[in-house]
């Protein structure tokens, strides 16, 4: 085996790091859905012991001579791709562990608790100015973790770094001042048309909401006996080893949509955790390989198929049987789950107007990490900009500017791979169509596990063995592009509302 | 503030001990509650990971500079009882983590998983012989642990000193064997009486059970703000930060026992763990001081409280509207949940035979260790001793040397602080009704509040500052003996079977 001693020796080092990465995560996971309110303090010293711990991991001299010997190693000893990867993300892991002074890190993590707090009680004011001086100082601290982390052009390469590997500001900045002009367009279109979707007033118990979620979740392929689904305030997906994915969503009872898409969407991010090759667990190269490709596989499974007509015509029966739905046709159960809007929110936004809240965002985001808009001036430009491109301006800010907690959160450079997922998601999509052309009629019998297969095959299973570029490149045949996209959403969307 | 800076320091690195150790207990009670089945491979490199980074901790040598730095200012700076102990506490844990070699505790860890399969096949096939072998290779293994661990008298005081910090294995021996003929007598009588409790078959709702179990636990005090009760098959109580202290109860449909007292008894545990001074949280000296204190806690409540007469004149009108109970009266319900009889199993056992399935098993595994008796003769042993004790010889070895999982789990010395729980359990009751001569009218108003305060003072509060024995001599006002625990089941069983 090549590398064989010292390349065993560090995965035995990653696995243990891993290993303590995946019990943070569940800390977070029982703190959102299990955990009683009084718990909060001791599990805030759980979280802080364990980065603790994983700091001292990541940053030991140990890890880094191992590394080094294995670099040397590599062409003499014929590392593998899936090796070459584990070195290149070991590499990457430990020199952000490094880079990055304890000091900017505790008034990083202060600040994100405080900022966390302000926002909050901002929002609930709605009053932005309140939140603008933690804002800025948190806009001064990720500058300067930045500027630690070191970047080419723009300060915000560094940042979209963390989320996305490998992706620049400047191409992420052409393909969504690519896509403005078309979503506008599209929009406008759709805003002229004279067709109303339905949407219907439901009361649908939270019980049968659940099951029909649960029934949909297994018909995906979710494996049950490696995940389990719960109820928490923001859905989301947990768990990076394949045998322990755990998927939650939540209830409204006038709502068919927030539980059931919400239910596809996790379970399309379960899916990609619990189809990584189980050889590569507890490897850095067994992890998820960017946000920008795990959005695209919640996408693809709540978009272009969840609220398809051939996947209607399947979930219609299912549906009415196990709640009192008032809609009798699998058209009318399109049209409504498809239905656009120009709203505030971005979390309720459609598949055409959503894209246009995340451009907006990457947008001001980065110019205020560049310094080119000053916080102060950022609702103005906020409101500017709805109105620009959504016809309608925010009549308060928590309608606005604050209705997000990235900010606060310190997740900066994050916003632009929920569009680089619905990106993949669409080249995904389109190539998916092509190598199963029966994909209409497979979704129409709830077939749906070549989908899986498909994803599988080409995305889950290699983890980060690629970068995110790389992956789709291959799965698609040819660099990703905003095309496929734009062309889904005028098919689709043309078709609803006549265009 | 005496000690400050090197005790501050000292404390820092206990703290971060603490969290990580109550993040293996979380990862614990997750996986008996909460964890899908494929999630147990990875759950066990979590917790390999957490006690591999445990061990480095507690083995630092920075942590033992530091405490012989405090050690050395102790009587100049006019260390508190607190701080004292919590010097104390950390001297014991460098000592048990540093005398244990690496290699003798994977090969107990391995062993210990490897015995768990083999005794749950031997059980299922009733058929000692097929774990004899893997018992031999733990007595082993146990008596290597105890040489490593030092001991005064016997190997087995090093495996008892694990569970019960400071007792001795002579005292317990002493304390067992007087104990021992009297609950023959007391079971001897007792079989020979003409009463016959009632013994009702009851068809009971699983969730109306639940709401009987969480009624009484929040009548007791338990804060369902710190905790929260789920399913288990073996019900446990978890979490050692007074924030989060969970428990977790069985359902048998046609059981009134199982699921309530189940939940009186974990309930009792986990007033213990919420009712330590949260200034100690974090600390050694915030952590419950013994097995045997705690048993104490659970089997007051469960016990003296929750199955004398008084208490079931408050619980029975709760209980019949809640459940369709075939009890009419406090006494019939008095009756049935006191009722004794010679069984096989220890769990299911009465008061009175429980204490004499213990005595066997603290005989039996002592002599084990110290060489006096081989493995080859333990079901005989076993089997003779039931016959003697209780009258009755197990048809079976799942009924009878097999039926406890503590053997093969490598718990060995664990046995003993059950009774010695026992014996707390009836001294601390006797003290508390000197202290609340009205404590039955209480309880028969359901007033338990009065209960847990007592207990809170006396003994939950302190955590670690003294010594278990200490702790309850102080709360008693003299030394613990069984004449208490003799007295009150003379007395309780006395009355019940008109002895």
């Amino acid at each position: 085996m090549p590398l064989a001693t010292d390349y065993d020796r560090l995965c035995k080092r990653l696995s243990t790091i891993r290993a303590l990465e995946e019990t943070s995560a569940l800390l977070h996971w029982d703190q959102e859905t299990m955990m009683p309110a009084r718990g909060a303090e001791a599990r805030g010293e759980q979280l802080a012991a364990l980065e603790h711990v994983l700091h001292a991991q990541r940053t030991a001299p140990e890890l880094a001579d191992l590394l080094e010997h294995c670099l040397e190693q590599v062409d003499e000893r014929q590392a593998s791709p899936i090796q070459r990867a584990n070195l290149r993300l070991t590499r990457r892991m430990i020199a952000r562990a490094q880079s990055r002074p304890a000091a900017l890190m505790a008034d990083l993590a202060r600040q994100t608790a405080l900022a966390h707090g302000i926002w909050a009680k901002a929002r609930a004011d709605k009053h932005f100015a309140d939140f603008a001086p933690a804002l800025a100082r948190m806009v001064e601290l990720k500058r300067q973790e930045a500027a630690c982390l070191g970047y080419q052009d723009t300060p915000y390469d560094a940042l979209l770094d963390e989320w996305e590997p490998g992706a620049t500001t400047r191409e992420v900045s052409d393909l969504l001042d690519r896509l403005r002009p078309h979503l506008c367009d599209l929009l406008d279109s759709i805003v002229g048309s004279e067709v109303t979707p339905p949407e219907p007033s439901h009361d649908l118990p939270k019980e049968a909401q659940l099951t029909l979620s649960r029934l949909v979740a297994t018909a995906m392929g979710y494996d049950f006996k490696a995940g389990r689904l719960d109820l928490a305030v923001h859905p989301f997906c947990s768990g990076g080893v394949p045998g322990d994915v755990r998927i939650t969503t939540r209830v409204r009872r006038d709502n068919l949509e927030d539980c059931l898409y919400a239910t596809i969407h996790e379970t399309g991010h379960a899916l990609y955790e619990q189809g990584i090759d189980p050889a590569l667990t507890l490897l850095p190269v067994g992890q998820s390989v960017s946000m920008g490709v795990h959005e695209s596989q919640s996408r693809l499974w709540e978009n272009q198929i969840g609220r398809s007509l051939a996947f209607a015509e399947w979930l219609l029966p299912h549906a009415s049987r196990i709640l009192p739905l008032k809609i009798d046709t699998p058209m009318r159960l399109h049209q409504a789950v498809n239905r656009v809007a120009q709203g505030f929110i971005r979390v309720d936004a459609d598949e055409v107007t959503y894209n246009l809240h995340i451009i907006l965002r990457f947008d001001l985001e980065r110019q205020l990490i560049e310094g080119t808009l000053e916080v102060a001036d950022l609702e103005a430009a906020w409101n500017a900009r709805m109105e620009q491109d959504l016809g309608i301006t925010p009549p308060d800010a928590a309608l606005g500017v604050l209705q997000d907690v990235h900010w606060a959160a310190g997740a900066w450079g994050y916003f632009p791979t929920y569009t680089l997922g619905n990106v993949y998601a669409a080249e995904l999509h389109q190539a998916m169509t092509n190598a199963l052309p029966e994909l209409d009629n497979l979704l129409r019998q709830g077939e749906l596990q070549p989908v899986r297969s498909w994803l599988r095959e080409e995305v889950h299973q290699h983890g980060s063995t690629y970068l995110a570029k790389e992956l789709i490149g291959k799965a698609v045949g040819h660099p990703p592009s905003e095309e496929p996209l734009l062309a889904y959403l005028k098919e689709r969307f043309g078709a609803l509302y006549k265009l």
